[in-house]
């Protein structure tokens, strides 16, 4: 079996990042492709399901776990850990399928040392007024909750060219197909192909 | 400007390749692409133009062209030579168009050596009853002519090996929606992108 691609995807607050994953998803492809599910220590909401938005685990699991280095990658905040688990992910990619994570530049930085062969896309907002309707706009904060978050996409973007690709979030289909070649034309290469078409090609060969 | 990218396709014999290239071509794509026109020194058809399907030239200045190290890549087929033109392709590359050529296992050898950056694609039949269809139905070609064909086209197939991109023409939209992703893709990299949205990007990072 050839492994899945793990593929990292970053993106300044409101980017639409995970509306492109959802609709990834639910498209037909002709492989397979999961989404990375996280581990965190903060307490499960009442409409969140262990296994399906987060692994739920305690501070003294999770440390035990970042001790036998079982952590694509990991991030202490506001008191509590998230993370990205090793061993689980290996096991889906080792079984061929894609693995998308939803990390931020921290998180990349981190799995590109411990995965050189990660395929990175960042996606961008299509203008700077779009980008700041996009964080104004979202819930009900405060202007100093605002200008943080402000202060935090400006500094997402800034590691924009650690990235493999990079995807414009203008219209909403153009960039759900530029996601999907990038993933196509993965597929698409001589390791994948020889080994999917495997039999054909020896047929072909055939006197 | 960026260069383009330079495409090699190859593909046996009666495989769809130059109907992908035409049907590309037709395509709706937001980057410009053409097709490389060769050089040769056989005689123009009476429904053949002249810097259309060929640059018809003669002998001498074909060899002439030789020695000046102008061609990415030539032969000399049943008493005729054929070509494609180092300058007349760099110049339309630099203009940061994408330059696609159709040609054999033999000339996408020597392009690779004078060109290492260039992209290769492979074609290949959806079946062995399909190509040999194919072949037998080309035409009103005598037996042996036929067996030649066929053992042309297994010595081209054994050369797949050589090409970044693998795709199979079965459905042809679905060939024709491969190779569309393998360009897209490319010019999704960080390279391309980072030249294309320069001033988005600035925008985007300004206080």
């Amino acid at each position: 079996m050839i492994q899945g691609t793990l593929y990292v995807i970053s993106a300044p607050s409101g980017t639409g990042k995970s509306s492109l994953i959802k609709a990834l998803l639910k498209t037909q492809l002709s492989y397979n492709i999961r989404v990375s599910i996280s581990h965190t220590t903060r307490m499960k909401r009442t409409d969140e399901k262990n296994g399906e938005h987060y692994f739920f685990i305690t501070k003294e699991k999770f440390q035990k776990m970042i001790k036998h280095n079982d952590f694509f990658e990991y991030a202490y905040i506001f008191g509590n850990y998230y993370g990205t688990s090793r061993s689980i992910n290996e096991k889906i990619l080792n079984s061929g399928v894609d693995v998308f994570l939803e990390i931020d530049w921290q998180g990349a930085q981190q799995i590109r040392n411990k995965m050189p062969r990660v395929c990175t896309i960042f996606i961008l907002p299509p203008s700077k007024n779009e980008l700041m309707h996009r964080l104004y706009t979202r819930g009900q904060d405060s202007e100093e909750n605002i200008n943080i978050r402000i202060k935090q996409t400006i500094t997402e973007i800034k590691h924009y060219r650690e990235y493999d690709y990079i995807i414009i979030n203008d219209d909403f289909n153009i960039a759900l197909d530029n996601l999907k070649s990038i993933i196509k034309s993965r597929h698409l290469k001589l390791k994948y192909q020889m080994h999917r078409y495997d039999n054909l090609i020896n047929k072909l060969l055939e006197d």
